[in-house]
């Protein structure tokens, strides 16, 4: 280990109860964005998250207001002219706590059991920001400084989609500038399998309506006919995959790039067995697209999930009708480097020629995120690598994430290559009942935060968002 | 026209202005059998229908209670030993009359403009009991006597799916005997191509639920690599038909009898033109089984109609979900001689075949009715042709229903065949605002419920079903 790492180790050793009973504190507060009424407990987080940045030597720290709940910034950026600037982004709001009755001990009485932290909030994500703090406050006692400028934001609304996260991010796209992010929000593996996350799908949603007739028709008069819209959408759906589960829409696989050898490589190398994946998502049978496994099918390949269907009567008995409109959430999830105008050009395309003539139909878009990818040869990248491979002792793999929340609009708002550092693990029940935290991960979370700024700042970043201060 | 038309057409004249004002009487009583605020008067109807019965000599009349609302029977069965008897089918309650602010005038302040009665009930069906009510009595005014014996049975739960009248009609069979139906409840084709529905096509229908999961799942994580519910509804729905529109269960069409020359004449004659009933249906694109035309598609074929899907998130905005279950209605209409046991098991053995493995489904069937035929070489039917044409001046044409009613109980329970007598035109807008009837085939239904009574007089009837009463 690199003396800086041992020199801050052994100050978080001697910190450890402190900073225990510090994470036991906020994890009280419940920060819960999604209801109204835990307004003021979200605004109470982000004051007690600013006086932790003031005590750990931030400054400037400031409640960012939005039109919903506050982000927490502050920044260090004595690190000297030449290092780079990097953003540790991360929040402070949390998930609801439904179904309460499943909890075995309450959401907001945090307890450590069995090296676990169980409370809500624990691992996703007071415990992964507090660990980023802690690491500022041991390098400043430790060595008096640190080795890159830093800057941190903690939102308050990633619980409820970030909705006012890239107007804060362009209102202050100054103040913000960085050389590369920091995400404090995510897992790996497992302990012995360290990974990290190089890629997320985007996401482009539709609400398709479509009308068969001005309305519902008596299925004696009329049934067999005329146009059904129930038969009509299912038909839609049904035809958006060929019987190998590829999506069959023309070019929506076009701008797809191919995985290259460090991830192909980091694939093979994950342990990972398909019966497991089935029992942990409770689903009752495996299917995609032939010629991918599941690793490769949830992270890698672009998808078009359906994600809900309505057309005619389905509630008690039978309403003999034929009906006359339906409406279908048709979403895509892309991969670099598919561009989600491009896909809705081939959505659009595709829809109109698969539609039966005359029926009426129209398609809302409903938001897109693009994909995005750090390259595994980028030299920020690297330095994550050498930071995890010290803690852990294990190089780690790369993985990608079937989904993405903030991160993609960071990413492209502010410029910067995106760094995952998350401690958390498959079982750690993130927005279910008994949410918990490893507490070893947590410690060497802190670990790998000093080590990965030491290591930013040995590399070369390009790029006009590099900042300068003193 | 044969004396007795002559002498009861006579005796209508006469009683014109006395038969109206009962009509319009009746048409006062808003006997709603859907809402419940409405049962008094429902009751009311029952009872002006029984009087109107005794005032016409018809005997032993009586209100047949059920578990909901009631019915009326009446006789007359002085025509002799070996005269047929015949049973009169009708009901006297009536549709809920929403939307209320499209009538021209109020729906149960009847009135008569430019020849036609506008009421709700006017053609369905009060207008259509009256007249054959009012030809008991101009018969036994004017002949002393009717050359059947006669039995009424009018309904007060036609307008809710008569949820009483198999119970009823089991419990009363032996009252009801008869060697024929004749139903008063249908149409023609127009005053110029008189019409006679010989068909109807029966129903089984079912409600299919599947999971494929415990519960919905995220799509960023498990979406593409596990089943969704949503597609694995929309493949079935859509696996239902080839792309010919004909329904791919096999043995779906095994026992569809063929259709017969005068039938298929009928089809030839009848005016009918696609763009007009597209219109009429408001429907956006007709579409069906290939190698049958419209007619044929709605009366002489079998289908499958799923009348409702569901399944996921289609509210507003987009749930990133992979929905984990779902339901779908599904229906068939069947043809003569397709038999529901028979076809529940084709569609039972389908279904097994069609759903992926693994994944869970049930599926539960909501009530069947078989489809009916009278065949166009009965001597009963021969016997209303001749009716007809004797009234309307041309023979009519063979038609089909699409959908059955209670008559298929009827025929089923009672064992006798039924005889459609209706007067209804396609613009009498049954069910929806401004219902009418055109008086002219008011008053033609009055002289042919007599002439059909003598018709079927003139034939033998044979079958355990006959009664000889004096």
């Amino acid at each position: 280990m690199a003396p800086d790492e041992l020199r801050l180790s052994g100050w978080m050793e001697a910190n450890r109860s402190r900073i225990t009973a510090t994470l036991l504190d906020w994890l009280r507060i419940p920060s819960i964005s999604a209801h109204s009424d835990h307004a003021a407990d979200v605004r109470r987080s982000a004051d007690l998250c600013a006086s932790l940045m003031v005590e750990s030597g931030l400054e400037h720290v400031a409640i960012l207001h939005t039109p919903g709940a506050p982000a927490v910034y502050g920044e260090w950026l004595h690190a000297g002219p030449v290092a780079p600037t990097v953003l540790v982004y991360g929040h402070h709001d949390v998930q609801p706590v439904d179904p309460i009755d499943e909890w075995t001990s309450p959401p907001f009485d945090p307890v450590i059991v069995n090296g676990e932290c169980r409370a809500r909030g624990a691992i996703d994500d007071k415990g992964q920001v507090l660990y980023e703090i802690e690491a500022v406050r041991g390098l400043l006692e430790v060595d008096g400084t640190i080795p890159v400028n830093l800057k941190f934001l903690i939102e308050g609304e990633e619980e409820i989609g970030s909705p006012h996260f890239e107007s804060l991010l362009r209102d202050e796209a100054t103040r913000l500038r960085c050389d590369a992010i920091v995400v404090s929000d995510t897992g790996m593996w497992a302990p012995s399998f360290p990974s990290t996350c190089v890629g997320m799908r985007g996401l482009i949603g539709y609400d398709l309506h479509i009308r068969t007739a001005d309305a519902d028709l008596h299925s004696g008069v009329f049934g067999g006919a005329v146009a059904n819209s129930t038969h009509v959408l299912a038909r839609i759906v049904a035809a958006l995959h060929d019987d190998e589960g590829r999506v069959r829409i023309p070019g929506f696989y076009d701008q797809v790039r191919p995985i290259d050898d460090l991830e192909r490589a980091s694939l093979g190398a994950l342990p990972f067995a398909d019966f497991l994946f089935q029992e942990l998502a409770g689903s009752r049978r495996l299917e995609g697209e032939s010629g991918h496994g599941t690793l490769e099918r949830v992270g890698y390949r672009p998808t078009a999930e359906v994600t809900g269907i309505s057309s005619g009567y389905t509630g008690e008995g039978i309403k003999t009708i034929v009906a006359a409109e339906g409406r279908a959430k048709l979403t895509f999830r892309l991969v670099p480097d598919q561009q989600p105008d491009v896909i809705d050009r081939c959505v659009r395309e595709w829809l109109a020629s698969t539609i039966p003539e005359g029926i009426e139909f129209s398609l809302d878009a409903e938001g897109a995120v693009a994909p995005f990818l750090t390259p595994t040869d980028h030299p920020a990248m690297g330095a994550l690598c050498r930071a995890i491979e010290r803690v852990w002792g294990v190089a780690p793999l790369f993985t990608r994430e079937g989904g993405s929340g903030p991160e993609e609009t960071l990413g492209r708002v502010l410029d910067a290559p995106l760094l995952f550092l998350g401690v958390g693990l498959p079982g750690d029940r993130i927005h279910a009942p008994n949410e918990r935290m490893v507490m070893d991960q947590f410690w060497k979370g802190l670990l790998a935060a000093g080590e990965l700024w030491h290591e930013l700042a040995a590399i070369s970043f390009d790029g006009p968002s590099s900042e300068r201060s003193t």
